[in-house]
């Protein structure tokens, strides 16, 4: 890819639920101007995440729609090429909001830090040193406040948040159990991401499984699904649980929201709390929380899977098969 | 009533869902033996509670179920008239686990507390200085959080509880809303109650008037009722929000759990929580709770309403009675 032409990935129409291919245009534009005080950024590797079903929804969540006709909205990781700020020189790595897109112009507060851990993998600053390590540790950590000795139970547990949740469970001394959709996925949960035992929830009885295997009840859901799944996690709480809300994955649309079993009596009788938690109320805890993911990494004590998929052609399709379940780890997709 | 015979309420059979008059018999007894350490407490008042409901399910909450054939479980008021325990004197005026009945021989653990505060009448022990003037004050602060400027709104919110939720909001320099079922209460609530404002749930649009009354979003929400009136008041959260799950008065029954909108979303946009709060896990803080409450009562700035209903013959009743909404403030059964 020359620098003469910039592909780039935009919303042609508003998706009805899950975001599908044929929400997605892909076009060719020439290179953006490189305006005063802006960062000219090459991407190479682009982010894929469940929450951006919320940013391409009509109505606004946390973040502000995603209009048709604009390039779709994403974390990437690239180079710095050329610069008219002074924070930044041509050949810093950079991850932060570039969008699904070759070449990124950016004022420096779209930038979310320079990737001076060099001696890892640049993609990891997309999944297990990006959003989704940040989150799974914060919020594991802030809202799941978890005591050593207590049990967490993750849904999505294999996924790019869920992973680290589990090894993070673990290092502080916790036990994890997952829940995920798959054979292969509950190995990989028992093999690398710190999970003691997992279940499948395609075929078996969640809520029968974790009365056997925390029959005193659980300490921590960090929630990454709602729906049945919870509903059945919601039944074995211990008393004084709580309930990390950080994904709905198992929710084709939330307009209107679908029904399900009301939840204040389980927190009532069990003292419990269920919290929503989105990492970018946090964004002054970032560094410290990439520091401490970045020593765990290179200590050996945090591992990660990426399910890379490869070039431009990749993106229409990559947020529906999110919710299909394809992945194990965080998906990404690689243009250089 | 001589202390020759004890008349008492027993439990004629389960109740299914809310508890009914035909499902309590009154019955007369000779009076209790006096065993060794045990106190004899002549009772004046019986509270009447809508956790009772809970306390005569069949299945387990936090409390264990009450038998069919015991006598009604239930705290009371009344005089100390004979002890075997160094800690009690004839003459105390006591509240504590006393049932629904003339005269109780219990051991001193049955007492939750001597009432000291002579110069106020012995039945606000059962209602503002009792458990629910505590489950108020320590709901509020502890679950609910609230920062002076803040919103506060409140089902039921001229209820034995509420009536004091409004209160004490009021006093920590927030802005009360109270939501409740008539043009009585609504006057009670901001007259006496410490209410800006009040919504009528039974002829009023809920989450349109919060939307009128709060546009920036409510940050406390003290939830006595759970269904409909709170999936309306959820849609109207800040950014930040405490839902404390006090109590469900709107529903019928918890068996199976009846079904409405999913909250994940609401929780995870708004970043907000939701957390059940019983007043038993705190009973370290009572007395400072009690004190804080007298010296405001003593001060003119906190007041309450009790339904006094009038001898045995109301009790078997007086359940439902709350659950048809026919109290304004504390309701109480006075036997003498």
């Amino acid at each position: 890819m020359s620098a003469a032409s910039n592909r780039q990935v935009l919303l042609a129409r508003r998706p009805c639920g899950i975001p599908q291919a044929e929400d997605f245009t892909i076009v060719q534009t020439p290179p953006p101007a490189l305006g005063e005080g802006l960062v000219m950024v090459e991407n190479q590797f682009l982010s894929v995440e469940p929450a951006m079903r919320g940013w391409l929804a009509a109505t606004a969540n946390y973040a502000k729609p995603i209009q048709v006709g604009d390039v779709m909205r994403s974390l990437a990781s690239g180079k710095v090429v050329a610069s008219r700020s002074d924070a930044y020189q041509p050949g810093d790595l950079v991850t932060g909001w570039f969008g699904w897109q070759d070449m990124a112009a950016v004022p420096p507060q779209d930038i979310v830090r320079k990737v001076t851990e060099t001696d890892l993998p640049l993609s990891l600053s997309l999944g297990v040193l990006g959003l989704n390590g940040i989150t799974a540790y914060l919020a594991l950590t802030r809202a799941g406040e978890p005591r050593a000795g207590e049990t967490v139970v993750v849904s999505t547990a294999a996924g790019a948040v869920g992973s680290v949740v589990g090894q993070v469970a673990r290092l502080l001394g916790c036990k994890a159990i997952g829940i995920t959709s798959s054979q292969a996925k509950m190995d990989l949960c028992t093999s690398a991401f710190g999970y003691t035992q997992a279940i499948n929830y395609t075929n078996e009885d969640v809520s029968a499984r974790l009365k056997e295997m925390c029959p005193e009840g659980l300490d921590v859901y960090f929630d990454n699904t709602s729906g049945p799944i919870s509903d059945a996690v919601r039944a074995n709480l211990a008393a004084g649980a709580r309930i990390v809300v950080c994904g709905t994955a198992s929710i084709a649309s939330w307009e209107p929201a679908p029904t399900g079993p009301r939840v204040e009596r389980d927190l009532l009788v069990k003292r419990a709390r269920m919290q929503g938690f989105l990492a970018f109320d946090h964004v002054d805890r970032y560094e410290a929380t990439i520091r401490q993911l970045v020593d765990w990494i290179r200590s050996g004590d945090l591992t990660w899977r990426e399910d890379v998929l490869q070039g431009f052609e990749s993106c229409p399709d990559a947020i529906a098969g999110l919710y299909r379940g394809e992945n194990m780890g965080k998906r990404i997709v690689q243009i250089r």
